[in-house]
């Protein structure tokens, strides 16, 4: 990663995690024990991929509007619960995650999820009580639910555990990464673009940019499970293979496989063309997620 | 319950079965596993109470709008998404809801999980999809989103989990009955009246009588777990003592208990009072839920 733009995502880091924290203190009363529970994960640290997208995606369009933000710190608490989820014992059974006990290792497993569901909640309140224009929000809430939901990340959740020591297939992998994480991906381009009030078209073009963006990073993932170490990740490596889950390098093996996710890191970058030197954040992060393959 | 008001009732939870089989058709493909395990958590028999609710109260407007229809699936969703989560082995442990197996005996534990998230972001789906008017669409989200989450529902399990084999507390009760089944249901008289375009006063009223009917209910219930078998409940009974529940029967007593109930049945009662006869189903509603508890 190029020191300046590892510079800007830590900053952005910083600025997002002192907003998010703000917002995950709750206006009426919460049991102290599922606040805490939530806190936990959602403030464990992370790169914040997703809020970045949303906001350097909003950034095209002129200064970063606060609904930005508020879509930024929404699908946050999307992917936090879904991470949450994803590590109880009887989904992938982990106890490590962005280098601490998961949530049901730190506290308990119904606290978990109950704090996994809380947040889906919260994303959705979040919206609707902090974006203004009633259209916007509701766009917004559209977006976020159609990710999250069961044709997006909580479909390929599914898909990954039932093929789970299924034969390697290509086609398998690729539904289960679109549903499981470009979903996601995407939604978070098109909040920046709905928060920008970009049109129709730029907003399909970010909507593609998402896209491969978030099939360069999973591939990525993939591979990163394959050859780091847990001090690099922060979570178990070599994971998958034990578990004999679908991953795309071993479905095409790993030299194809990076092959694939520089292909759709350039797709996500010609995607964005059209939007010069502003969008040259946006096209950093697709060099960086390809490269964390490396 | 009278017997008319009851024929009513199967009617209406028969027009609600068909419309909610038919919205929970995906548009896009989903894990046949993951579907299969939605349908059969939510076309579960039931009464409905929490839709009846919705459309009861949007009537008092004038024919009832689609949204209240859209808004009255909304909140079975969040319903059954409880339910499946709160019979999971790690919260409440239950075989059996509804007089079948539990979501996660019937399929497998992960499953459940999954089919209890998918439930929670296909109500906001739902009506951020099919109610037209972008602020209806955005004020009933925040009606569901915050009855839901950690102030809501959500936070009151975490309450009643946390409480268990505590000495039995009256406020305590209150708080968890408040959280856990009055948000959902006055958030249902919300929504009706959002639906119906009800004034600012009308909408107070409604969602006071939705409180009231939701305490009546609860108290209702918990009196049922100690007196009702398990053919009439279609659950497991005489739980919440072994588990040690915080429930209004153990912390006043079984008569007193009764009284609380008959008087927010008639406080729900008085709550529509200006509603005249239009209200005689929200009336018989609140009638039949405190007998319940005979």
């Amino acid at each position: 990663m190029h020191p300046d733009f590892a510079e800007r995502m830590r900053a952005f880091a910083t600025e997002f995690n002192g907003r998010f924290d703000r917002l995950l203190t709750p206006t009426e009363p919460v049991a102290k024990r599922l606040h805490d529970a939530v806190r936990y994960a959602a403030l464990a640290p992370g790169k914040r991929i997703r809020p970045f997208l949303v906001v350097a995606t909003a950034k095209l369009f002129g200064p970063v509007p606060d609904d930005a933000w508020t879509a930024a710190v929404a699908i946050e608490c999307v992917h936090a619960f879904s991470l949450v989820h994803d590590d109880l014992p009887a989904m992938d059974n982990d106890d490590l995650r962005r280098g601490r006990p998961t949530c049901h290792r730190r506290f308990d497993e119904p606290t978990a999820i109950l704090a996994g569901d809380a947040l889906v909640a919260l994303a959705f309140d979040l919206i609707s009580r902090d974006v203004c224009d009633a259209a916007i929000a509701r766009d917004m809430i559209r977006t976020v639910a159609r990710a999250t939901g069961w044709s997006g990340m909580i479909g390929g959740q599914m898909l990954d555990l039932q093929s789970e020591h299924e034969p390697p297939s290509r086609e398998l992998v690729e539904s289960i990464h679109e549903q499981k994480t470009v979903a996601l991906f995407r939604a978070a381009c098109e909040l920046g673009a709905l928060a920008g009030g970009a049109e129709p078209d730029a907003r399909q073009a970010l909507s593609r940019y998402g896209q491969m963006v978030g099939r360069a990073f999973q591939i990525a993932d993939d591979l990163l499970d394959v050859n780091a170490c847990e001090t690099e990740t922060g979570k178990k490596t070599r994971k998958d293979q034990a578990a004999g889950k679908q991953t795309y390098p071993r479905c095409v093996g790993e030299e194809r496989a990076r092959a694939v996710a520089e292909g759709a890191a350039r797709g996500a970058i010609a995607a964005i063309d059209r939007f010069g030197s502003d969008a040259d954040d946006l096209r950093a992060l697709a060099s960086f997620t390809w490269n964390r393959a490396h």
